[in-house]
């Protein structure tokens, strides 16, 4: 079952090894809360993609988790960027990323960050409103660059997902309305210092059924082709990311073979490059969570593991409720309880499983808490003055600490 | 209605100023995303808090704002710290907290983080369980100190408020339940190196009516009364913090003076010295958080104003679904229209106001998000590494960078 989530993922002899490499060592060694990465899951995935999409241009999703090692991994097997802000343009060139494999989506991109982009001469922009069009076109002709373009449609699909990050429905703030996609490469076309170059679409994240990207993708080829007939020469179909990884044992991740293949029949009909933007399912499940239980509660009615990583490390249960599988690091064979398991944060929100069934552990034990490679801690923070965990990459065998452990000195380096 | 949220915060001239500072001009000068902070604020409600309970000791809740500027300001009026970890330690001894006011509450305190509270000879801990309660004593002996110890009682009393932030309920994994605590109380009274000083509870924070406070506290003197009865000696009445604020137009602040009312007849029964701990009631409405439009999109069913300031800016909106009032930093007479306030990151999470009734801005406007100096930078993350906003701290006119604005580097310098 353990092999479901990560293949290189493993208990032997009842303790639970990553890429050959003890998870308990590595504690004993770093601390805890600890982020462990499988480089090779890493890497087999990327080839996954590769193998499923032959030809098109995988792009990193950075937001995912952007530990510039992380992305650095990526860019050596070849992959692009799919990148949100400057700070993640920053990542992706000083981890290597060549340029033109950079795609740069987001609503609320300011000035300084476009400037940033179009001067490291980024492939694309996926333009989310016609003001950034117009904003792009006008920073194009100051730093005399023509601005390769593309438009985010937003198809008005229900991906059937957590509502947060469900983006192409119609109420959502995202992209331009597929019906009044038209209109507005019409509008880019006539503008001087503006290339229009493809199409691009996203419709949410953590999907696990192909069918809204079907229905997604379908519109955006017969928007593809019509452009096309119009005598619009565009070249790139960017269809996002979005691919649902395992995270309950009852889940079966959505593989990029299955996309293909469902996908396949439409893409035929344009011939364009096209490009994709995962981001958890390349790196949701090489990572797991390492931390040690600090106290057992029994309340009777309700029992208590207390452990040392708490939202400020990891706030996806927090806010979206999502479900982590945890699992003992060292099996020790004793009875299952059903227990919360929650951080030291003084909120009731801080908690990282609800009524799980779970070995029952004792103060100091270690918990591995799965699918932790993507936002984890991309999404972490210096709540309750916390400094954050470190993070650690095996590598067949080999170890590397790609992000050190703060301290309390680096919280407060900026405030004095 | 601005002066219901903060009388130092007013429009002069269509323009709104804190302290006599104007905004617009704090945002020109120092960009955005940024918050500001009100010093006479602060100072005001921390002398509320002394005048409505005479000789109670104060202690700052340090996890509702950790700038050590703001806690430094509270320790010069004389405030106490109440912290929740090693961090919040550090940043009340920096920031020149007497250690004979600071008391340390938390479900999952570390063998490292009690030791550096014992060495720093803090007032008390409000300890949570029995596991933590015999480490207490087993690290006292080890360090020669005798350590003080109040036991956080769990009073089972429901605060009417976001689930996330109740914390006095049976379930919660805060505290000893309050018909265990007799028994827990003898027990520490059996330990060597314990010295028992004192009950503490804390229901939960938000809290808008007094009701639920007269219920814990009723609860809470009758345990220490019985206690005293059986020869046990106490000193300290910790009630903990959780007074709501204004958020909405509607809102009524509960004030330190109503909830003195309505406990001083169940105070008056104990000789003990009440501690309070303050955290939001101090600073959620000192501060706001300053953000600047960046796009402005009609979807048609749907407006959106797309600001600089996001999730990882001010989670409360994603997290708690809170309601943060907003107004325009310049109010230009425009007429209104209904929109969603939402940010630059990439998920649908990502919003600050929700079908929101607001003056129609532009391309370049300021807004002010109010009452977001409790739980925003605090909360705040590098997500889709965006640096963290800048903070600046006004008093009678003089204006104060407390921190500066974090740049890509400083994000990335953990993981060269």
């Amino acid at each position: 079952m353990v092999k479901e989530y990560n293949p290189y993922l493993e208990y032997v002899k009842d303790e639970l090894f990553l890429e050959g490499v003890s998870l308990r060592e590595l504690a004993e060694k770093y601390g805890t809360p600890l982020y462990v990465y499988s480089a090779s899951y890493i890497r087999d995935r990327l080839r996954e993609y590769r193998e499923s999409f032959p030809g098109a241009l995988i792009c990193y999703a950075v937001k995912a988790n952007f530990n510039p090692h992380i992305v650095s991994l990526m860019a050596g097997e070849g992959a692009g960027a799919d990148i949100v802000s400057g700070g993640e343009l920053y990542v992706a060139l000083m981890a290597g990323v060549n340029p033109s494999r950079i795609v740069y989506a987001g609503v609320g991109k300011t000035v300084k960050e476009l400037v940033e982009a179009i001067k490291a001469d980024i492939l694309m922009f996926n333009v989310e409103s016609r003001m950034e069009l117009e904003i792009l076109n006008q920073l194009g002709e100051q730093l005399g660059k023509k601005v390769r373009i593309s438009i985010r449609v937003n198809p008005h699909v229900d991906p059937k997902t957590h509502p947060y990050i469900a983006t192409g429905m119609k109420k959502s703030k995202f992209g331009i309305d597929i019906d009044r996609a038209e209109e507005e490469y019409r509008y880019a076309l006539s503008m001087k210092n503006i290339q229009v170059v493809g199409v691009h679409c996203h419709i949410g994240s953590q999907i696990l059924d192909t069918s809204p990207y079907v229905e997604a993708v379908s519109k955006v080829v017969d928007l593809y082709r019509s452009l096309e007939d119009q005598g619009i020469e565009l070249q790139y179909l960017d269809i996002g990311g979005g691919l649902g990884i395992k995270y309950k044992p009852e889940d079966r991740a959505l593989t990029p073979m299955e996309l293909s293949s469902a996908l396949s029949p439409i893409l035929q009909k344009v011939k364009a490059t096209v490009v994709l933007e995962p981001g958890r399912s390349l790196v949701g499940n090489a990572g797991v969570l390492i931390t040690q239980v600090q106290f057992v509660k029994d309340k009777g009615e309700k029992h208590f593991v207390i452990v040392d990583a708490g939202m400020n490390d990891l706030i996806r249960p927090a806010i979206y409720d999502a479900y982590h599988h945890i699992l003992p690091v060292v099996k020790r064979g004793r009875p299952s309880i059903v227990t919360d398991v929650v951080g030291p944060i003084c909120e009731t929100g801080d908690f990282l499983a609800k009524d799980r069934q779970l070995e029952e552990v004792g103060r100091g034990d270690y918990l591995a808490v799965l699918s932790a490679g993507a936002y984890g801690f991309a999404m972490s923070s210096h709540y309750n003055v916390r400094p954050r965990a470190c993070e650690v990459l095996v590598d067949r065998g080999y170890v590397r600490v790609i992000r050190e452990r703060e301290d309390y000195q680096y919280i407060l380096s900026k405030s004095s």
